[in-house]
């Protein structure tokens, strides 16, 4: 199974999917540009993918949720816009973040006007014939609530940055909220528009939230390890904005007094701040949090993939698997 | 009929139904005190009651769908949020606008956090017996829609800033979009919860179109003409923003080439920036422009008055015709 030729290929459905619900005639045309950017720019898909694939895994249609797979993308293109700007980060997908274009006020409106998209989106897959009143509340009510999880996980993320420790359950209930949310949103959506029954929606939903937060995971790891050109945005960016990932919460409880205050400097949460980021990634390759990391990843995915037991061999289940891999072994 | 007496008896009922939606628990407490700031910090609660009395207008029962109300209200206070932080604002209903307190990103989150609840309350009142299907999938689309119109006349407004002229036709566009959108979304969604025939709804949806722009021209009159203890922000704001207000767009057609070139000074909008709001306030003056905008207000409030002769005599109906008048006459 080649996962990102699954990926490019669902995903191509999924964008014209997106360019019928943002299209270009939005007025005012400053607010259809900056609400497409990111869009445009690129991007892997892998949440409306995960959509599809659930649908699919359930012995569902999926090109009758075209729509709803088109909403989650929408929705985590608004989260984008909005973290971007929050972390006050230059390049994403390789282009210029959405208010380094465009100014903050029309990063706002662009977000919001995305997550306005969303639940239109949703309301056009869910008034078809095959769903019920119970059905759409149910989604309504999922993304709702998954939504605000990724607010409360942002929230989260900034209020760490003032910081000077973390714990490592604070840092995973950050990233379940932050990315585990909506990749289990992703997989549940899918799988009740599919007709799944209630321990096929459970345990995809699951494989969602914990492949979540792996990929978040391994996010953090590429933040330091990877290659800039590879990633679309700086490496040690987090670093410099002083963020608890992984590997910081790992290391700061591993190193010596010395070695914290190192990387407290590096963080920028002591005077006397270090402008290397590679001080930190030091820190962290020697303490082995890197490894602890890579281990945490791996097992969450392992964990994931198990949940999937349940399901016949099929392509949808294939892609699945894959993913799951991919996302912690993905450079980007 | 007491209209303020009215919007605070049948505000309270909307306070309550917020308070279970967005509660102090929410985590991380930051996120629970910036969204909650401006709810606690007062309000009109205008919409929402539209939202109640348009569905007792119809002759449903408001208590039914007090949830779908607070959404309503919820709404209005996402945006607020997010236009406060777009305009720099510094207060907002006599307190600090939520970015001043808490900073740019914390504004963002609360805002996006609130208009994710806006969804999930309106599940509350959609799944129940009463309504359809059909019923659920209107409303969301009636909101998801009138969201989206939001954006879109929020960044006209800004776009506009930037402009040295605009045309009245354009303002209105802009004001439809920004306020009208809203108020005609908070009548539409009561009557057809209400049980509403198609007439009733559209009258009543015209009328909150028609009374929103009418509002709007009051705010901007207000902010010139008014007196800053009673609004709860400082005189002269729209003019410091270089806002294209009604009686800007007004003064500006009617006045001198040498009355302009001062207007778009005081505006900002041309090098040797005058500091002084007044100026501009005296050519709204001494062009008639205030007479002009309040012309228009009262002109726009009889036509929405007129969409009200359809319904038999009640209170609720009382109610939005003495909104209607209070929306022009109100000094706050």
């Amino acid at each position: 199974m080649d996962v990102l030729e699954y990926l490019r290929k669902k995903g191509e459905t999924v964008n014209k999917e997106i360019d019928k619900l943002v299209p270009e005639e939005i007025d005012p045309e400053i607010l259809a540009e900056a609400s497409r950017h990111l869009i445009k720019a690129g991007g892997k898909r892998l949440r409306p993918v995960l959509t599809l694939t659930a649908c699919e895994a359930v012995g569902g249609d999926s090109r009758e949720i075209l729509e709803a797979a088109a909403a989650i993308e929408l929705l985590h293109t608004f989260t984008l816009i909005h973290d971007d700007m929050m972390d006050q980060d230059e390049l994403r997908r390789g282009v210029k973040t959405v208010h380094e274009v465009w100014g903050d006020p029309i990063g706002i409106i662009a977000g919001d006007a995305l997550f306005a998209k969303v639940f239109e989106a949703l309301g056009q897959t869910a008034k078809k014939e095959d769903y019920t009143k119970k059905d759409i509340t149910r989604i309504f009510n999922i993304v709702s609530k998954a939504s605000l999880k990724i607010c409360q996980g942002q929230a989260m993320d900034i209020e760490f940055e003032k910081r000077k420790k973390v714990e490592t359950s604070e840092y995973l209930e950050m990233v379940e909220k932050k990315t585990g949310a909506l990749m289990q949103t992703s997989t549940k959506v899918g799988a009740i528009l599919g007709g799944g029954s209630k321990i096929e929606t459970e345990n995809l939903s699951e494989y969602g939230r914990m492949m979540g937060i792996a990929f978040q995971i391994q996010d953090d790891l590429i933040e330091v390890v990877g290659k800039e050109e590879k990633v679309g945005k700086p490496i040690g960016s987090d670093i410099k904005e002083g963020k608890w990932t992984f590997p910081a919460v790992k290391a700061f409880q591993i190193a010596s007094t010395e070695k914290r205050d190192i990387l407290l400097e590096a963080l920028g949460k002591k005077p006397g701040r270090i402008e290397r980021p590679e001080k930190a990634i030091d820190i962290y390759k020697e303490t082995g949090a890197i490894k602890i990391a890579e281990e945490k990843a791996k097992n969450l995915i392992e964990k994931s993939k198990s949940k999937l037991e349940i399901f016949p061999k099929s392509e949808a289940k294939s892609f699945l698997l894959g993913l799951a891999d991919f996302s912690i072994n993905r450079e980007f």
